[in-house]
């Protein structure tokens, strides 16, 4: 049998739609010349991808302490038994929102899932959207 | 309803023990001085994580180019609705594997998802073994 999968890429347009559909994902981004990755709960807000994070953990250090400082942000759905399903990833600036009607909205919509930490809410600019969708042989 | 989690700090060993217990995960790695991330199947050989991917893709690339390349591998298991489960992160060296026996074995042991795709197998040793268990307070 063979199992294998056709790779289509996904436009721009769909891979943001995809991303919108989900829940969870993983910020990405360079600690100290080192890759670093951690799963956030997000949401996009007209095209920007909205993520909330302990205002302790390495991204958002990373983010206040390099304010131009460009992550990754991947999310997808794939079934490891059917092998079908997508990918995405959206790569840009990363910025701490500081607007405080933003925040509040953000926080509203937005709920932390870690207890007992003080948290920031993050924005990226997707600059540059990449994504395939795996589909069995026709 | 307070839907917050616990974190909890995983140890070496039973991060590995989730991660060899799943089938798929992430590869992060910096290129061209970005940040990027591509999801790949995976398996556990005495310790180390072993990668089939693609020898076209960007990661594949990066190693052979820069030998000591330091990668990420990220798996989780976490259940949106219910803000419950896992993530594990390792980071270390990755490497081709060219010795043509453990090649063999391990292109028999993992089988690459895409279709029409010539491709490499990487390992990675875990330097860093990192990794959180999200549950419901007491």
């Amino acid at each position: 049998m063979d199992d294998r999968r056709i790779l289509h890429e996904l436009s721009r347009h769909e891979a943001l739609r995809l991303l919108a559909g989900v829940a969870m994902g993983r910020v990405v981004f360079t600690q100290r010349a080192l890759p670093a990755i951690r799963p956030v709960n997000h949401i996009l807000d007209q095209g920007d991808v909205i993520i909330r994070t302990s205002l302790a953990s390495s991204v958002a250090d990373t983010v206040i302490r390099r304010p131009d400082t460009v992550v990754a942000y991947e999310a997808d759905l794939i079934d490891p038994d059917t092998r079908q399903g997508w990918s995405v990833v959206v790569t840009g600036i990363a910025r701490l929102v500081d607007n405080a009607q933003d925040r509040t909205r953000y926080e509203a919509l937005l709920r932390p899932w870690v207890q007992n930490q003080a948290d920031g809410v993050l924005r990226i600019r997707p600059d540059i959207v990449t994504g395939f969708r795996l589909t069995p042989p026709d």
